[in-house]
C-alpha cells in the first residue's frame, strides 16, 4: 500500500542531544530523508547546494518569506535559516519520511503552518542530566549555566504542544522510541480506511 | 519513570491471523501480560486455573455481569466466556502492558467499558489471502467460504472505531508493528506532564 509521508519534528532544549540522536537515527533507518535548511550565510569549504543548504542571497530569502514558502524562519547572528516548504512537501509526496531537527520555538513555528506534523520532543533523563551536558567542557559562567538551564524548564512546559516525548537517557533506546513512533504513525488506522473501502468494493463487484 | 501500563486490544475477522500474531508477540515481549478470559465451561485435561482461564459457575458467572466485573461477555455453545475487568485493572496498575485477543464484536464492546484501550485491527494483505486462510482445510464449502468473506468485509469497515491497523503481511513485521506502537503510546505527551512539571519544581525550589 502506497502511502504519503510524514513530517517528523524532533526538537528539545539545547543540551539534550537533539543532534547526536538524529545522527545515530541516521543510521539505523537511511530510508528517512533530513529536512535541508535555506540560508543566507556563505557556504563552508565542502558544503554542497541541496545537501548541506540551499544558499540563497538575502533578496532570494527575503521572496520565500514573502511567499510563504518556508515553514518556519529566523535571523541568527545576521544571516537567515529556514526551513523551505517546497523540499518538505515533494519528499512527502514521494512517500519518503522527512525527519526536521529544530528548537522548540522553530518547532512551535512549524506546527502553525504544518499541523499535520508529528511533533516529538527529546526531555533529559533529569535535571542534573542536563546540567551536567549544558556546563559541558567546564567553560560556562555559572550565569550562563542558570539562564541556559532557566531556558530549557521553560521549554520543556512547551511539552503540551507536542505529540510525544522521548526521554533520552541511552541513545540506543531513544531511536528505538523514535523509529516505534513513526512505525506506529503509518499504521493510523485513517490511513487505512481506502485499503478498506476498496476491498469492500471488490468483493460488491464479485 | 514508572508508568500505569496499557490495554492493547488486537482483534480483526476471523482467519486474519490474530492467533498466531499474539503467539509470536509472546515470544518476542515476554514482559507483556495476557488477558485471561472467565468461562463456565469444564477445564479440560492440563488446563490451569487463572493461566488458561478463570473457571466459574453458571450462578458466579452471572453474578459477575450483574456486577458488571466484564469488560465483554459473550455465550458460545451454551457456554459462557468474558474478560475479567479485575485482572486487566490490577496489571495496568502495577504498571504491566496487558494484551487483549478478541474478535471484532467483543473488542467493540471493550471499547464501550474500557474506552482508553488501545485497539488495533490486524488487516489480511488482501482480499485474496483471507480467502486462502479461510478455505484452509478445503472442508468448506463454497456458501460457508462466501459468508465467511463477507462478515470479514463487513467488520472491515468497523476499522473506523480503532486507533491503528496493521497488515498481516509477514509475521516478524506485523510483530514489530505492534510492538511499535505498543511503544509509541508509551511515549505520548500527556504521559510525561507530571515528570516535566516535576522538572520545573525542582528548579524553582533550587
Amino acid at each position: 500500500m502506497e502511502q504519503m509521508g510524514l513530517l517528523i519534528v524532533l526538537s528539545g532544549p539545547a543540551g539534550v542531544g537533539k543532534g547526536t540522536v538524529c545522527t545515530a537515527l541516521r543510521a539505523r533507518m537511511p530510508e528517512i530523508v533530513y529536512s535541508v535548511s535555506a540560508t543566507t550565510r556563505q557556504p563552508r569549504q565542502g558544503e554542497v547546494e541541496g545537501v548541506n543548504y540551499f544558499f540563497k542571497t538575502r533578496e532570494q530569502f527575503q521572496d520565500m518569506i514573502a511567499r510563504d514558502a518556508l515553514l518556519e524562519h529566523a535571523e541568527y547572528v545576521g544571516n537567515y535559516y529556514g526551513t523551505p516548504r517546497d523540499f518538505v512537501d515533494r519528499t512527502l509526496a514521494g512517500g519518503k519520511d522527512v525527519i526536521l531537527e529544530i528548537e522548540v520555538q522553530g518547532a512551535l513555528k512549524v506546527k502553525k503552518n504544518f499541523p499535520e506534523a508529528i511533533f516529538v520532543f527529546l526531555l533529559p533523563p533529569s535535571l542534573d542530566e542536563l546540567k551536567q551536558r549544558i556546563t559541558g567542557r567546564g567553560t560556562e559562567t555559572q550565569d550562563i549555566i542558570d539562564t541556559r538551564m532557566n531556558v530549557a524548564v521553560e521549554e520543556m512546559n512547551l511539552l503540551s504542544h507536542y505529540d510525544y516525548a522521548v526521554i533520552n537517557d541511552e541513545i540506543d533506546a531513544a531511536c528505538d522510541r523514535i523509529r516505534s513512533i513513526i512505525i506506529a504513525e503509518h499504521c493510523r488506522r485513517e490511513r487505512f480506511m481506502p485499503y478498506v473501502t476498496g476491498m469492500k468494493t471488490t468483493i460488491e463487484k464479485a
